[in-house]
């Protein structure tokens, strides 16, 4: 790694050549790099947890200030209990992880002696927008190098020592590996990354994980395609027959389990017929627990009439603008799915879905309900990239599905959506293996196609 | 299918809605869809080969005035032998094609009752623009309907009255089918795909078939996802211990077969060993079968002193520029790799492959060598979407791939590469079927994890 000054198109250069070398080593060169960063990081640990105190000091001061928020003050803190022990062990798993590079997907008999297969390979050359969060650097380095891609990596000006630091140890440590220095670095100003932007030629993925202003703000300045998701507008929708004390126990986790996340539920659709035997419980709970309940008129009528008069008080007027928010906080915008003039159960859950395509942002999405049936019509028809059962919109996370880690959460409908893992910064190459023959040869009069599958050896 | 005078909203909003329903359709429900397009097409031949003559016959007058090129009048024309039939039979082979819709690609128990599964589902709504050539719109149709992904058709304007017959007469058929009629739409006029360029909201992904203006114009115009190629400039490198009445017979196909084709090779890249002992012959051949032959120094004074005196002065001299052209043309740029004076083979690949990666433009490029060795490391190395051993460029092609058709081939490094066929038309979602559990239930002092591998039922 290296921590560059360099002009934008010789990071990219430079990055799109170490990129080719770095693609064709062998998984125990990637993987012996890993070992190498891990160890030196832990070398280093005094140096970089000193640097990282710096950070902490100068943020403290903008904080007190009211320039900086407590959450990302929060963030930066590489000494809090199990920070740097996570980080170290993060690349340790990473490195253990299946290689994704060079596995055959396909192959194909196109006639005798003349063999298609489809190969993954690396996607090339990646751009990392992160903000705060010092231990990110570990991560991505870890999952660029070893799923063989080079990446140019921007942190938040917050963590520049942090970063420094890390970096500085990364790039020494690399320098005894095959991994070629410039296959990860780290940009040390932010001007620099609009001048990458346009960089089409050398950048082949953008992939930034922050604010949705910062996602926005980069979909609307580079044609490289960008990978990630701007909001999570996650909903919950209670079914009539869904089982009350999960949907309480869903419900605290979804709201409370860290409201600042992107898999947070902000908006709760309850059908008609639960309102008065399911909701009730659920609102008192959330009441209770300090999150506050923007609700529409039937949704507030119901709990008026059910709810302690101390908490019925307490409950807000939700607006249209209420349905389309990310609240990344204690706040709950509910919402009534009326029960149609035929009470199908069906029916009711068509609504559902309808409100969630038109308004979700197709991150992760939750039906509770006993009926099978219902969950399924639920689950096919949402346009979401997590579709949940009787479980947590929170469950949507690379660790959680078993990922080893994750590169972000993508709310793209082209190749990679929802938790992104090593697989996501893939793509293929079709390789022929051929014996001479020409296309002329085939087709009427000629020599016919023979198309048959061939096993994959795996 | 509508043939549609409705505003770019009403249409996006259209395609947006009923690709919802479309994406739930079972199997049998798309198929006989195609089945009854195919069979309105038939008993409509007539008419619509009117309608074709008609284009046909304007065009015509428009070539002869010099307004449009020999080689579109050429693709218009739907009464061409066998063209009629291999657009219908297309329809079935479409048909008969695996569902690509709701297929497992990977099942995980994430802990007992708490399932994570991952499944095929369509993109959404595709726009889809491409010039001239009739018969595409009955394959895109058949392709969308089949992936269960909405579209928007704008063909040239050369074919309007053929694209308005067949898209009547395929609305027709589709009103006695579960496919909703909007889920194909047609537009008629040129200025509505500007304004569809700016809906991200409800179109997914553009697909532009045509001239690499049309390619850089939408590139440069939306946010939307572009799946394509703009330039196909592929290349061959014969290395020294090359077949040489392989590398004839594979020059002549992949220059000549359909010279205005993206898979058609543009560059001849030259071992400097092979000068005198295969790159005559390829020459002559080439220059005898009408080619021009652009050569670098060495190369013509290696063919000035091997070709008859009359073929030698044919020879052209190459400029840098035109190892950077697409010529679509019976035109050839070539170019010596030196020896290095290490005479190491491997290092000789090395340099074709640093200028195949830095000239290309990723489509698809092919070695002709005896060696396992040397064309592994070209395969490896070779940045392109197809890179191939000892065949012509020219089967880089969906049908010849065994994709049944293909929708274009795409020099993207994300999502899909190469030829493109039903595959790349799907994005999945990822379904948990949970019994109540909540995210923090799990880590320290509480559940575990199991993240067990499921088998996939196929």
């Amino acid at each position: 790694m290296s921590l560059t000054n360099s002009s934008p198109l010789e990071v990219a250069k430079a990055a799109s050549i170490s990129s080719r070398s770095l693609a064709i080593l062998p998984t125990n060169a990637r993987n012996d790099a890993l070992t190498a960063i891990h160890h030196a990081l832990q070398k280093s640990k005094d140096t970089i947890l000193a640097a990282n105190a710096k950070d902490l000091e100068l943020a403290t001061k903008a904080a007190e200030e009211g320039e900086l928020s407590h959450s990302v003050l929060k963030r930066l803190d590489l000494g809090r209990k199990g920070k740097w022990e996570d980080m170290l062990q993060g690349i340790l798993d990473v490195r253990d992880l299946g290689d994704p590079v060079n596995k055959t997907t396909l192959r194909t008999r196109l006639d005798d002696g003349l063999e298609l297969e489809r190969v993954t390979c690396p996607i090339g050359v990646l751009l990392i927008i992160f903000e705060a969060r010092p231990e990110v650097i570990a991560n991505i380095a870890s999952l660029a190098i070893k799923s063989g891609n080079a990446a140019i990596l921007k942190g938040g000006k917050e963590t520049t020592l942090s970063f420094q630091a890390i970096s500085t140890t990364i790039s020494n440590a690399l320098t005894n590996t095959l991994v070629p220095n410039t296959s990860v670095q780290l940009l040390t100003t932010r001007d620099v990354v609009a001048s990458l932007l346009g960089l089409d030629k050398y950048v082949d993925l953008v992939i930034p994980r922050g604010s949705n202003e910062l996602v926005r703000y980069i979909k609307d300045n580079t044609r490289i395609p960008v990978l990630g998701h701007a909001d999570g507008l996650c909903s919950i929708y209670i079914h009539r027959d869904a089982d009350k004390s999960m949907a309480v126990k869903i419900l605290v986790d979804a709201k409370l389990g860290y409201p600042a996340a992107c898999n947070a539920v902000e908006t709760l659709l309850v059908d008609e017929a639960a309102l008065s035997t399911i909701l009730p419980e659920v609102a008192s709970v959330l009441l209770e627990k300090g999150v506050s309940l923007r609700c529409d008129a039937a949704s507030k009528a119901a709990l008026s009439s059910s709810l302690t008069k101390s908490q019925a008080t307490i409950l807000q007027d939700a607006t249209e603008e209420d349905y389309m928010t990310e609240f990344l906080a204690p706040i709950l915008a509910i919402k009534t799915i009326p029960t149609p003039p035929d009470a199908s159960p069906c029916t009711s859950c068509s609504l559902a879905i309808a409100h969630i395509n038109a308004h979700s942002s197709k991150h992760t999405d939750a039906i509770l309900t006993s009926s099978k049936e219902i969950a399924e019509q639920f689950q096919s028809s949402v346009d979401s990239a997590c579709v949940f059962w009787n479980t947590s919109t929170r469950m949507a996370d690379g660790m959680r599905f078993g990922f080893g880690t994750e590169v972000g959460i993508s709310t793209n409908k082209i190749h990679a959506r929802g938790p992104v893992g090593l697989e996501g910064l893939m793509i293929y190459k079709y390789r022929i293996n051929g014996t001479g023959q020409v296309t002329g040869e085939y087709g009427e009069g000629g020599k016919q196609w023979k198309h048959e599958r061939l096993l994959l050896q795996d």
